[in-house]
């Protein structure tokens, strides 16, 4: 997106330390915002004094703005004349909530600093004409300051889901250092240590949902909620079942509230077990693929689309080798979560089943993240080259 | 081994300080000083003064504490009463050179401080008391302090080789973020980027010998010498060629000097082929297996004694799956050197053939040192969990 306008060097050092602080703010709403972006909002007085902060809330609650107005209201402080630092520019349209546009004109707010703007270039920029024309002082950071990269980077999701329409796809995968995922036996439990176990339900739970395949379902009969982290909400889980055998009597229902819904993407339909399964809670999707494609199996970028418009940002994949290699053949994963094991597993299942190469300039292209030590595995990030180049549009 | 005395604590601030210049020193000998420890030394007036300094040389040529004492006389210092910062125990025996103790007594030096001692235990403590003999005051660090860990962990080959017999066995794999190290058409020059492969003969470079199969010899008719760094001198080469065909025309001929010596391990001698080979400077090496194991395969165990008699501290694998397999499941492998590139490469071969196993306890376990990004690729060390022992012994 362009910005249309930028803080002039002489106000960039206190700016950036607020802005900073916001973001902070933002981080904190990690796991509870979803499908909300993650903001953060600090308030302070010409002086640079801090007399409010917040961050978004749950959706359907307040946004940053409107909780930084009243912490600063609740602490007896007069927000007129205040300014307002964001880490995205403020809504201007009615959704779950009013405008927080007009929440801070009603405050007084004097001035408002914006690392970032509206993800969705037919918004972006209307939060900021709304408020300059009510004579508000409104900087928006360059769009490669560090503030503003990293307000983009912490809602990669919602950016993705924006700005492209489908969620953000990270693909999380167990293996050995030799790259295998499970033994011949189908022996997988565990490779990693429970550190990694731990950190991948952190993993889970930012995002909106997780998504796995029927055989996964049928083999392990998983919950695949997140259990090994405090959450204040569930991610949604999704169900790859061409041929609608997901069976009602399967643990994962165990977990179905109205706020983790079990969402099920078929191909084949089936009113008998669609009834049975709805009966269980689920949402049953009939997507087959075209006929330039495969009808019997499920339209997987058309789900992608739809998962976009259930407002799903961030979509966790930990499925078997077959649902990871038809979700990277057909170009639909983003961002690998690799948890390497310090160990040698020999033959066995690979992260995904892929079509052999004739050569290695035809692989999948990534770019490795920064790694971690888990306990006493590796947390390996990569993304295929150039898929997050929304963030930097 | 145990360390006879320690260091007292009101001594400890300045010693660790020389110490420290001592280990940078030695670390300047990495690629030089082989099958020598590479070894320091920082010889300083009783103001703290530093009037000399050196690491061990080639072969043959001088070794630290000589250097230092040579390096103190060319500034024009007296060394009468000095005291001499050493990262191992000054030698008593002699070697290629006359022992560093006597030079350390003629110089008049009052007061040794020794990082580590000497990793044979049959000659530990020897050079301490040697000095001590003649009224010289000798500190030993403490075994598990951090000058006296980077010290043996430096000379982790040369420690192997004296404790063990053996050399330290250092496998490099390049493989794909899927675990792919070639495809199945053989393709894999070069899965990991330019960097990565200059590091790659970096590690060559500080081993004494390089190992490979006749397989890959005859696939890729390789150098295997060390071309992307500066070196001053070049790693042997060693062939595991059980049935010894390998070519007299291969490339890797071109190459040997004196210093650079290639030998041939094979398990069926010929008479014919050997004189071809031997004509070529190379080493043929008779070592079939035992009749309980496989008499027409080489002995790899008995051929890593070998390796140690002919003074091979770090040797550094860089062989095919098979041999890869055949090292890691006899368990003679002690640490891999992994470069994981950002890519899926999907079917093909992994990094060794190791059999199908029917539990995840049985793996090979590991532990990771530190990770690098060397370019887009990773550099992951990992070791063969509880193999470095005989550091901390």
């Amino acid at each position: 997106m362009t910005q249309p306008e930028t803080v002039g060097s002489h106000h960039a050092a206190a700016p950036h330390n607020l802005l900073r602080s916001a973001l902070d703010l933002a981080r904190d709403a990690l796991l509870l915002s979803n499908p909300n972006p993650r903001v953060g909002c600090v308030l302070s007085e010409a002086s640079g004094k801090v007399i409010g902060s917040g961050h978004t809330q749950q959706a359907g609650g307040p946004h940053a703005e409107v909780m930084a107005l009243r912490h600063a209201r609740m602490e007896g402080f007069n927000t007129r004349g205040c300014t307002a630092f964001v880490t995205l520019e403020p809504c201007s349209h009615h959704g779950r909530t009013p405008p927080c546009c007009d929440a801070l004109i009603e405050a007084g707010v004097a001035r408002v600093v914006i690392a970032t703007l509206d993800p969705n270039p037919l918004v972006a920029g209307k939060g900021v004409e709304r408020l300059r024309a009510t004579g508000m002082d409104v900087e928006v950071l360059p769009a490669d300051s560090p503030e503003a990269v990293q307000a983009r980077e912490l809602n990669i999701g919602f950016f993705s889901r924006m700005v492209r329409g489908t969620p953000w796809v990270r693909l999380k995968s167990a293996m050995s250092l030799d790259g295998t995922t499970a033994l011949n036996n189908g022996a997988s439990q565990w490779i990693t240590g429970e550190a990694a176990r731990t950190d991948g339900h952190a993993w889970r739970a930012r995002a909106c949902a997780v998504l796995t395949g029927i055989g996964t379902v049928r083999e392990d009969d998983p919950m695949l909620d997140v259990r090994l982290v405090e959450t204040p909400r569930q991610p949604h889980l999704v169900i790859v079942d061409s041929r609608l055998e997901t069976l009602p009597t399967a643990r994962l229902f165990g977990k179905t509230t109205p706020q983790r819904r079990i969402f099920i993407y078929c191909a084949v339909d089936n009113a008998e077990r669609r009834a049975a399964l709805e009966a269980r809670g689920a949402v049953v999707v009939h997507m087959p693929g075209t006929p330039t494609t495969t009808e019997s199996k499920v339209d997987l970028a058309a789900m992608l689309s739809d998962l976009g418009r259930r407002e799903v940002n961030e979509l966790h994949v930990e499925a078997g080798h077959g649902l990871h290699g038809s979700l990277i053949r057909e170009g639909l994963v983003d961002e690998f979560l690799v948890y390497l094991a310090p160990q040698l597993l020999g033959p066995g299942k690979g992260m995904a089943n892929l079509a052999p190469l004739s050569q290695l300039q035809d692989g999948v292209q990534l770019a490795f993240g920064p790694v971690s030590q888990v306990g006493n595995d590796l947390r390996i990030p990569a993304r295929v080259a150039g898929r997050d180049a929304f963030l930097r549009a």
